[in-house]
């Protein structure tokens, strides 16, 4: 396909960064990952602020990507932590290639700080590109064709 | 292990981010993915400023993401159009699982709007998470565990 052709705004890479799109968001997505879930852990993990913690959490809950659970510890208010939902699980390919790419093109001077690994053998994890019909894909074999869901640019 | 016990900015996920937290920068990226390499069609097809990208190339040329060619046609004067580095190729699995997690979770009205196919056989391409022991990987089977490169807080 020849993508000039084509309207750029309907693109799932762009719908999924409406609600991505923002290195905060990320990392607060891979706090939740990590099992950080209550505000002032985040806050104080991260090094955000609270400003930009709460506007960010609140859009994600509303993107329906975390969910803001209530609970109360014996004699305390009311508090709430966060947890990701159904679709934020979902995520995990996007933090894991960014952590890949990141081990290999922006090493730290100490080298890799986590490794993912397999919980049932302890080899080492990671995303490879593979098609419907088993086979492993080198990267330069992808071909992008277009759906009947693209927009023909410039149509009429 | 328990993440709040290390320092959340040795991470390579944070790392990356420096590089594409933005959503323009992500756009670009794909549009250079898509074929699409020079100044204006950029422009025009992102609907971006021309300043937001001219700042954006230059950004990404500097973190070697990006290169710039000159190039000249016949009787006109040198232009220059911009093509991924290997490091840039390199992100492809960024983009994909973004298009993934869109086409699931924000799926467009008309249907998504393009397909990734195995040149060789047409099936879907898709990522999948596997270990390097050739197991296929669900995804709560995945264990962070820390590096050397990880720094415990408060040490000392």
């Amino acid at each position: 396909m020849r993508w000039l052709d084509y309207e750029s705004d309907v693109c799932s890479i762009a719908r999924a960064l409406e609600v991505l799109g923002d290195r905060w968001t990320i990392l607060i997505l891979r706090e939740l990952f990590n099992g950080v879930h209550r505000f002032d852990d985040l806050h104080e993990h991260l090094g955000v602020s609270r400003d930009v913690l709460t506007r960010r959490l609140s859009s994600l809950v509303a993107e329906g990507v975390v969910e803001r659970r209530a609970y109360r510890e014996p004699g305390r208010r009311e508090r709430a932590d966060y947890h990701l939902t159904g679709s934020g699980r979902e995520l995990q390919p996007v933090l894991i290639s960014l952590l890949t790419w990141g081990d290999q093109h922006r090493p730290a001077a100490g080298g890799p700080p986590v490794r993912l690994e397999h919980r049932d053998c302890g080899a080492e994890v990671g995303l490879t590109l593979t098609c419907a019909e088993g086979h492993q894909v080198r990267r330069h074999d992808v071909v992008t064709t277009p759906l009947p869901g693209a927009r023909l640019r410039h149509a009429g």
